[in-house]
C-alpha cells in the first residue's frame, strides 16, 4: 500500500545514510569579503518569485502526505512556512485521489497564510499505466483541496525504475503537460536525479512556468529502495538500488543546465544556509529543503522552528560576509568551481 | 595439471580480491533525462552483430573448461545464454586437446540454441613452446565439438608472464593468426590487460573479425596468481604477480583505441547492466560478463538466471532514464568521462 | 565576560583539533637546489620593513591578552621577540579600554626592546555596535600601552558572526579607518579567513599601509566556537560554527590577492620555518605564527624558545636548500603550485 | 661516531616506514602490447654505459660501509654484482679515510670482476668544513682501495642539514669538482633528494661524466634522522625530519631534468624491475636499488639473489609486455604520465 510505502521512506530517509557518495554543493568556493561595509541588521533577504514575496529564497520540498505521520509533518512544516513567510510544496498527492479519506494530511495547508503553496502530483500519473491516469478532475480536486498557488509536476522515473512494481511508460507526459499547463501554472521538479537541458527546453516548450531541478547530492532513492528491499530479502530491488545509488545530475550542475529562460529552483541536498547561498550564485532563484527538516519536522514544531532559524541565520551571514544587502547583491558575489562539479558544469561545452 | 590449475583459478577468483585496484567505468558519467517520453516496455533490446541475431548486446564471456566444476559451470551458463537468446564463448579448450576425455565439459554447446557460440584457444599454443603448436586438425576439432560460429584466440601473455612454467614466446602468432583466419571467423580477445592501438591494427590487418578488449579493472589474472603463489610460499610468483597487479589498459579505453574499423566487443570489470550500457556509449557492440557471472554459475542455475535477469533489467533501466528506446539510440546519449580514464583514452592525442 | 572567553579561546586552540580541512602551504612545491654553493653559516635572514630591521622575516602574531593567562603568555612572547629580534602584536587590546585594570596583560612590551611593536583593536569596535565605538582617546591610550610602532586593526568577522551576540554592524569601518590612518601607521589583519583582492584595494585606498592576510588553513575561530557551544549545548552556535568552518580564503591565495602595492604579511596555518619559505616565495615580507607557538608559550619560555629556535633553522635551511643566501635570493627560488590551492590563486584571471 | 650512525641508519631503513608519502614511479602508466611479437628467452638486456658492458641497466646503489654489518652486506652485495654482471658503488667511504682499520669494509670490490664499480665520496667533504677537506691522496686512496672505475660524488645536504652536527659549508665544491673531473670519471650522485635542471648544467659545465638522481619517493633521510631523534627525545632533530621528510624532486622528474647531455641514472624509490623498466622510459641508462635489496642483503647472500633474480624477470616482463627485445626498444615504449607526477615533470615549461 501506498501509505505504508511513504511511512517508510521517511524513516528509512531519517535513519539509514541513503545520501549519494558526495554533496556537489562542496565544490563550490565563495571569495570572503573581510569587509562587508554592510550593517547585518539591514540585509534585506525578501524575493518575489513569480508574483508571490517570500521572506527568504526558501520553499519547504515536497516531502511526504497520506500517512498519519505525514499529517503530523506537514502540519508541523505549514504552521514554519507560514511563520517564516517561506514556501512549501506537500508531498505527492496521488494517496489523496486514490483514498478521499486520506485528504486531511495535506488540506491543512489550505488555511495557512502561506505565500507560495504547491500541489503535487507525479508525472507517471498523467498518462495511464496499470491504472488509469489522473483525469482533469482529479487535477482540479488536488489544487483546491490546499488552496494551490502552482501545480508541481514531479518526475521520478528513476524511484520507479527501481521498484519492480513501479510505473513504466514516459511516453506522452509532455503532451498532457503541455494540456495541465495551459490551465494550471506548473512547475516541474524531479525528485532526486536533476534535469537535462533537453528536458529543461522540452519543459519550457510546453509552457511549465519554473523548473526545481532536485539533483544528486542528497536523498538517493535508490538508496531508500536499498534498505526497504535488504528488510524483505528482495535481491532485484537490492541490484537495481546499488546499481543506481549514484545515478543523477548534480544539483549546482542541473541550475545551470536548466537556465534557458526560466525561473530555476535548487534543490536536492541542501544542508544549510550557505548551500542556499549557492543556489543563488549558480542562478537558482529558490532554494528547496527536504531530508534536513524532516527529522526536525517528525521530532516536535519546536525543533523544526530552530533548524529553520539556523539555517536563515546562516544564509544571512553568507549574505553578510559576501558584503550582500540584497539577494541580487548575492547574486554578483565572486565564487568558483572545483572538480568534480567542474566537469558536470561543462558537459555540454564539448 | 590444468585441470587443477583451472579449478583453483575458479575458486581463488570466487572468494579473493583479485580485481584491479580501480574500476575505469566508474570515469563514465552519463547524462540523466527525466523525461524520456518512452515506455520501459517497447525498449527493443535486440541487436545484430556480425550476422548473428542476440536478444541483449550481452556475451557470457570465455570463462572455463576442463574440469568437473567447469562442466557444471558450463552447462548452467550455456543453458541461460539459450534462455536469453544471448552469445557464449568457453574457456580455454586447450584441456580438450590434451585429454580427449575433456571434451565433455565443453561439448554440451553444441546443443543448445545459443545465436553465437564461440570457441577458445590461447594465442601462446598457436606455436610451438614446451610443447607442440596446436594443428590445424586440432582447431578443427575443437570448433565442431561446440558447434561454433566464431573462434576466440585469446591472448594472456602477463598471466602466461607471471608463471615461470607459463609460455614464452610470442613470435610468429601473427603469422599463424593469419593463416586461420583465413579459414575461421576469427575474434582476438585479451585476458584482462586490454588491446592497445597497435595490437588492434595488426589483429585488423591479419583477418581477424572482431577484437574483444577483455581491458583491466575486473579479475587481475596477476592477482589470482598472488593467491596461488601465497598458498605455496612461491616467492618469485607472488613478487611477480604484486609487480603486475594493475598492469593493463583500462577496458573503456582499449574500446577506444580498437575502434579501428572493426567491431569491438567491451570486457573486464563489467559489474551491472549500467557497465553494460556504458559499453554501448564507448563504441562497444557487446559487452562480455565472467567474473560477475562466475559465482552464481558455481552456486545454481536460479541464481544465475536471477543474476543475468537483474543486469538485463539494468540495462533496459539505463536505456529508459536515457531515453533510449532502441541500442542505437543509446549509442547517441550524452556522457563524459573524467580522471583517471581520461588520461587513458588521450593518451594516443599526445 | 570577554576575560572567560579568551581563556577558553586559548585553552580550546591548544586541545582541540581547530584548524580548517586542508592546509594550503602543502600545495606549494619548492625545487631543492642540490649543489647550493653556499655556507650555511653566511646565510643572511635579515630584513627591513617598513623601516623596521628584523633579524628575521618573523613575527610572533596577535594571540591574546586580557586574562592571568594571557599575561604569562605574553610575557613570554615579549622576551623572546626582543631576544630574537622579531615582531610581535598583543592580541586585541578591547579588555584594556573596558578594564583598566586589565592593561598590565599587555603593557610589558613597553619596556621590551622588540623592533617592531604593533597594538591591535578590532574593527567592529572602530563603528557603535551595542557599545559605544572606540575614541580617538582610547586607540591613543592603547597605542602608547605597549610603546606600539604600529596599530593592528584585525578583521574577525566571521567569528562575530558565528557568534550570536558577537558584533553585527560592518558599515563605516573603512571612513574611520581612514581617520585612523591619517594618525598611526595601520596594518589591517584577518583573523583566519584572508583578504580578497577588492577588500586589499580599499583598505589601500583608505591608507593602510600593509595588510596582514590572516588566511584560511590554521586555526578556525568557526570550530573554536563550535567547541564551545558543545559544552554549552548552544545548538545554534554549534550548527553556525560547523557550515563555516571552513569558510575563507586560503593563506597564500590572500597572499597573491593582496599583492596591491603594500607590503603583506603572511599568516594562516603556518607550521614551520619551511612554511616561512612560502611566505617569501608567495611574495609576502614577513609570516606569522600563532597557533604552533601558543601551546610552547603557555608551558614555559624554554620550551618557546625551542620552538622559535626549531622554526628559525628549518627556515634557513629552506633557504640554504635552494641555494639562497638573503631572504631577496629566496623569493628568486623556484616553485610551483598545485590543487587545491592552484584554483584559488587563478580565481580571479576568470 | 660514524661507525655507530651507519649501523643505526641501516637498523632503522630496514624496519620503519622511513620512506616518503608518495612514490612518483606509480605516475607512469604503460601502454601493454597484448601481441608482443617477440620471444621472451631472446630477450636482450645488456647495455653499454660509458664503456662498461653490465648485463641489466643494473646498479646496486651506493648503501653502506664502514661498520661489521656494512662489510657483510657489502659482500654479499659485491658477490652478487659479479654474478649478475651489473654495477655496484659502496656506500660513503668517509670512514676509511678516517680510520684506515675500516677500509676491509669496503675493500672487497677490488678482487671481484664487477663491471662497473664506484667510489663514493661525500660532496661535503670536498671542502674544509669542522674538519679538514678530502687530499688528493685521499682520494686516490679510495679510488684504488676498491679497484674503481668511477668516482661517486654524493650531494646529500638535506641530510647534513637535519643533524645539528653535519656539515655546512656547500661553497667551493663546485671548483673542487672541477679539479678532481679532470683526474677522475666522476658521477655526481642525490641522496634522495634530486638534482634540479640548474644543479645538472653546473654539474656538467665542471666536466661531471654523469648524474644519478637520487630522487624523492624511495627512502628519506629525514626520517630516519626523525626515526633516530625519537630514540633519544632529541627535540631539534625530530622536528626538522619532520618538516623535510617529503621535501626535494620526485626521481623521474630529475631523470627528465637531467637530461642535459650526459648519461642519467634513475635511482630513488624504485622497488621492483617494472620500475627499472620506467626509469629507461625516462630516459635515464641505469637504474640503482638500494634499499628493496638492504633487508635481503642483510638476511643471506641467497635473499639476496632471489630479490635481484626477481627484479630481473619483472624487467625482463615488462619488456615482454611491450615487445621490446631490446633495452634500445624498450625505450620507444608508449606511456604518459599522470598528477602528482605530471606538475613536476612540467615545472620547467611555465
Amino acid at each position: 500500500m501506498i501509505e505504508n510505502r511513504k511511512e517508510e521512506h521517511v524513516k528509512i530517509a531519517e535513519k539509514e545514510n541513503v545520501t549519494a557518495d558526495h554533496n556537489f554543493w562542496d565544490d563550490i568556493h565563495i571569495i570572503h569579503q573581510a569587509v562587508p561595509e554592510i550593517d547585518f541588521d539591514s540585509i534585506n533577504t525578501q524575493v518575489e518569485v513569480m508574483g508571490k514575496r517570500l521572506n527568504f529564497p526558501l520553499i519547504i520540498s515536497s516531502m511526504t502526505g497520506g500517512t498519519p505521520l505525514a499529517k503530523r509533518i506537514n502540519e508541523n512544516l505549514s504552521n514554519m512556512a507560514e511563520k517564516f513567510g517561506i514556501g512549501m510544496g506537500v508531498g505527492s498527492m496521488r494517496a489523496a485521489v486514490e483514498k478521499r479519506e486520506l485528504a486531511d494530511t495535506y488540506s491543512m495547508l489550505a488555511e495557512k497564510k502561506i505565500p507560495m503553496k504547491m500541489a503535487n502530483i507525479g508525472a507517471p500519473q498523467l498518462i495511464s499505466q496499470s491504472k488509469r491516469a489522473f483525469s482533469d478532475g482529479d487535477i482540479e480536486y488536488l489544487f483546491n483541496l490546499i488552496g494551490a498557488n502552482f501545480l508541481i509536476i514531479h518526475f521520478n522515473f528513476l524511484q520507479e525504475m527501481v521498484q519492480p512494481e513501479g510505473d513504466r511508460n514516459a511516453k506522452g507526459i509532455l503532451k498532457r503537460i503541455g494540456e495541465i499547463a495551459g490551465s494550471y501554472p506548473v512547475i516541474a521538479k524531479e525528485t532526486g536525479n536533476g534535469f537535462s537541458r533537453e528536458a529543461a527546453l522540452m519543459l519550457k516548450d510546453k509552457g511549465v512556468k519554473a523548473i526545481d531541478v532536485g539533483g544528486l547530492g542528497g536523498t538517493s532513492f535508490a538508496a531508500i529502495e536499498y534498505f526497504r528491499a535488504v528488510k524483505t530479502d528482495d535481491k532485484e530491488k537490492m541490484n537495481a538500488g546499488k546499481t543506481f545509488w549514484n545515478w543523477g545530475i548534480p544539483s549546482p550542475a542541473s541550475i545551470k543546465y536548466c537556465s534557458v529562460g526560466l525561473p530555476v529552483f535548487g534543490s536536492g541536498g541542501l544542508r544549510n544556509g550557505l548551500d542556499l547561498a549557492k543556489v543563488i550564485l549558480m542562478g537558482g532563484e529558490l532554494g528547496g529543503f527536504a531530508r534536513s527538516l524532516l527529522k526536525n519536522a517528525d521530532q516536535s514544531q519546536e525543533d523544526l522552528e530552530d533548524q529553520i532559524k539556523f539555517l536563515i541565520r546562516d544564509f544571512k551571514v553568507a549574505m553578510f560576509l559576501t558584503g550582500s544587502e540584497s539577494v541580487n547583491d548575492l547574486k554578483k558575489a565572486k565564487y568558483f568551481i572545483t572538480e568534480p562539479l567542474k566537469s558536470w558544469i561543462t558537459a555540454y561545452d564539448r
